[in-house]
């Protein structure tokens, strides 16, 4: 088997975690010049380990294998969230780099801007399957300070220059390495995490109108009141959605807002933001029946209007077989009874890629689930198991 | 009878409109320009009618009747909200200044700051029943612009004028006109509300902290949704008040925020501003219990802490029987089945005279309910008929 030099993967990641450095972490929001400065770098680690390195006009870095086949892809994302951790994407750019330094037929790419700094967000993994239009881009701005896409790829010296897409046939399929962001590992006292699929994500608003009035004047029977209708709905959903979700579902309400908010005034508003996760459409769809349901009932019980709207859905990426049957031998080789399956609660670039090619994702733990702060951080000797389980399974996989 | 003159008194009314005029309603914040202009219109009313007028150092204006006793006192408050109706509180100072031209004995008081532009709030009241120390004085400042009362006192020349204090010996009974600031009267069909008190208002804070966490990566059963447990602890108060509460209870929950109220983290914290108002304590106390009960049942059932703090709690100011007697023959009188007892949800002048006599208050409809808006409103019929309902109830009381 190739033997991956997991010293060289530990001295990468700390070299790289010296650009933007940020506390323990970095901050290396997409093309600033620390994110182009990273990009640069890895070009140079990916030219040192015989791949020919390019980067494209939307800013994805891709090192492409000189020889013969069959190939596979592995790779993420570089840049960081704001202040954010040194591991993340670069994890599983850096796994890539290690993979090809082992002699692996591996091209290596780091998709641009995972993170969602512009406006459509995965703009590297859209991109190079083909799904990011010209007009998409000079739509899309910053989120952090609200100049165009555009402007920010003229200063980052990246505007006219093509955009790679990738060729599925060159390709058996696509590894991507990231920590896990949740603590199902760190709590079971699990190393590595082979994942079964990135779970769609669909979101939704609901806005409930009522009638906003004095607290003392009002008596209850004449009330609409918004912010009551709203617990209301959030906890029929609390009851009903455990009878309809599947084994690994989440839900989530991460905002409620109600106007004008004051203690003595009724709510005439509220305003929730509501999603579900899952691997499997049929569950989805179990979902959204019942959120419907719950909306309409609450519409039949309260005087108060509740509006429903659909702001996205994502589909679910499942994992290739073949690549998690690889993943699960290598696992067990290097980490007997010491890994688990379990699917992926965030979004990955992988997601995109399965759209073209299989794909696979080996999770690392994250200490205490610390995810998007500069305190992020996994255990060196877990982050060395991981890579070695990653180029075990490679090699299982090329072979199989 | 003494005959009211409502031609008289609407014109009144009207008149004092046009001081700080904003729209069809009024804007004149305590102690401003305009707020002193419409004391010094009183004053001229006031000496008119044959009282005695006064300003004194809070800037409450005072109307004494010049002949033999028993007397009463009538009154409220003639600054506004900022940007308000016209009506609010000057209606039942101008009802006093009705009463006084009617010749009935009457002294009429206009209280400053019913409306809490200062810290504090209900400084007149407060002052002239010797409830308002110097020291509390010092530290108020205004709410609008954060200004020291004194300054805001030495600007309209009320700086070292003596304050008045009620003789309480002097007076059967204080007889406040308000609107009534909700649609129960319009909604009921009916012109008059006889107040059977003012209600005690408890007010809290309920904080409940959980963790913070990615919506995608950490599973329903590992979490500690502060938003979550927030929604559970409302909807147990929602079923569990009705079991406590009295008839005209109302409670309220006019705040619920969650951090970081992003869609896909779990909330780590949740605000609750919670309160609820009735006339009688034993039901304050025991919607209090119950209030203690589910916060603490929240906090054995959930993954988080909830933690209550008592914001404040107000005394009840019931009425006078015998003069809420008078008000429903007045009523009954005058309107015919077009009238109905009830109890004041919102704060007064009448719940702090309450502490030295009688008290009894009357409510006229309120359009829509409109309250502390510029197009609050009311019927010049119900006006004018409520003010010869109070005329009538005064006379009765008098010679009960």
């Amino acid at each position: 088997m190739a033997k991956i030099d997991t010293a060289r993967f530990l001295k990468d990641l700390n070299d790289l975690r010296q650009i933007g450095k940020f506390k323990t972490g970095v901050h290396r929001p997409t093309y600033t010049p620390q994110d182009m400065e990273s990009r640069r770098w890895l070009m140079a680690r990916l030219e040192e380990c015989g791949l020919e390195a390019s980067i494209d006009g939307i800013g994805n870095v891709f090192g492409r294998h000189k020889g013969p086949g069959p190939h596979i892809l592995a790779g993420s994302h570089i840049e960081s969230q704001n202040e954010a951790g040194w591991l993340d994407g670069a994890l599983g750019v850096v796994a890539g780099v290690a993979l090809a330094r082992a002699g692996l037929p591996v091209d290596v790419c780091a998709f641009a801007d995972e993170e969602g700094h512009f406006e459509g967000g995965f703009l590297g993994s859209k991109s190079i399957i083909g799904e990011l239009s010209e007009a998409e881009m000079d739509r899309s701005r910053s989120r952090n300070d609200g100049r165009p896409l555009r402007t920010w790829l003229a200063e980052a010296g990246l505007a006219g220059l093509p955009r790679i897409t990738l060729d599925p046939a060159r390709y058996k399929g696509f590894f991507e390495m990231h920590i896990e962001q949740g603590t199902q590992l760190e709590n079971a006292d699990l190393r590595a995490g082979v994942v079964t699929g990135i779970v769609a994500i669909w979101q939704w608003r609901i806005t409930i109108e009522g009638m906003q009035d004095h607290a003392g004047g009002t008596t209850m029977a004449e009330r609409k009141d918004a912010g009551l209708a709203a617990v209301r709905l959030l906890a029929m959903l609390d009851q009903e959605f455990p009878k309809v979700c599947g084994e690994r579902s989440t839900w989530t309400c991460g905002r409620i807002a109600v106007e004008p908010g004051a203690p003595s005034i009724i709510p005439g508003r509220a305003d929730i933001l509501f999603q579900f996760r899952d691997i499997d459409v049929a569950v989805l769809e179990r979902m959204e029946r019942c959120l419907r349901a719950c909306v309409q009932e609450s519409n039949r019980r309260e005087r108060t209007v509740a509006t429903l709207t659909n702001i996205s859905k994502s589909l679910p990426a499942p994992c290739d077989p073949a690549m998690m049957a690889a993943l699960d031998a290598a696992a067990e080789s290097l980490a007997p009874g010491k890994w688990q399956r379990m699917p992926s609660g965030a979004g990955h670039d992988a997601q995109y890629i399965a759209r073209r090619m299989p794909v696979a994702m080996l999770f690392t733990p994250s200490i205490k689930g610390i995810s998007h702060h500069w305190a992020e951080d996994t255990k060196e000797e877990d982050l060395a198991l991981c890579v070695s389980i990653l180029g075990n399974a490679a090699e299982r996989f090329l072979k199989g």
